[in-house]
């Protein structure tokens, strides 16, 4: 078997395991109803995932670096730093309101948390938080932003993504134009 | 036995367990120690509380009513709600400095986290929210803050105040005043 097929047929167990949780709900789903949606044998899901805790890990995983490429594919391009830190927030917000399912799975299931996805999700964070610092420091530079540690601006910024998500009702496009307004008024030049 | 010494028998168990969890780290820490510290059987461990688990969640429960009171207790009085605010931030960077290893068995031990104890931690957050609207909502009809969502300023003060506290680096009191400075120049009046 090559690994071109390996791949395909892990994805297509992924992307299946996706729709089950998503629409059953993680607890209600089985593994059996996964590997009946991806056609493949329930014997082959336990080929590349140990359990239904791991699956879904998996699934989580695939989200989230979707997540990070949607959100670095923003920061291309000659753009000023503060127009790619805006898009960055409104594209975070439309992926949540797009995947409302998948942050209840995350926020829902902390049992199926492991060292290892731990560090995972520790990893995936810093690397977030690089990207945020970096573009900081170069709107500081340019006389964009006013000059303040970027680690604690970097921190204010995801701290503020991550609160808006919790209720639905912040993620609508008012409410984030409203923060990105005012983490304007507090980082911008004037 | 009385309900009184029910409750100092509870309240030497929860000391004592917090004591050895944040000394030894909870996967090493034994709940025969545990009733070693607090001078009782270790059956009596398992008349209060089910398991390890059950006891750590009590600690955290423990923990973080003190922190609550704590925070709250700033915001009485007639200063002004920004001041309130601002005490708030500085409690609570106070608290987790000198609480580090708490925080460390909080997200480390995801595990933990049942149903019922989610319910807990999502409860107190909410309340934490509604108290931070009110004040902010009191700083807008006084004219000191910028009229804005009151959920969307109070998520992005919690959220910042959570952010920072991943990095002990940023715990520390220029960090927590820089972030404060930069709250004040996105929401208050000028």
């Amino acid at each position: 078997m090559s690994e071109q097929v390996e791949l395909t047929k892990r994805e297509a167990i992924l992307r299946s395991a996706f729709i089950i949780f998503t629409e059953k709900g993680y607890h209600a789903a089985k593994v059996s109803d996964v590997a009946e949606l991806a056609k493949v044998g329930k014997g082959t899901v336990y080929e590349y995932f140990s359990s239904k805790e791991d699956l879904l890990r998996g699934v989580i995983e695939e989200g989230i670096k979707y997540y990070m490429k949607e959100l670095t594919e923003n920061i291309k391009g000659p753009t000023p730093p503060w127009e790619k830190i805006k898009k960055m927030i409104r594209r975070h917000a439309e992926i949540l309101r797009e995947n409302q399912n998948i942050s209840q799975l995350i926020f829902h299931n902390f049992g199926i948390v492991t060292e290892e996805f731990h560090q995972f999700l520790m990893s995936q964070r810093q690397a977030f938080i690089e990207m945020l610092k970096d573009l900081i420091q170069q709107g500081i530079t340019s006389g964009e932003l006013k000059p303040m540690s970027t680690e604690v601006a970097a921190r204010m910024i995801l701290g503020s993504m991550v609160s808006i998500q919790f209720e639905t009702g912040c993620l609508d496009e008012a409410s984030v134009e409203e923060m990105i307004k005012t983490l304007a008024n507090g980082m911008m030049q004037i």
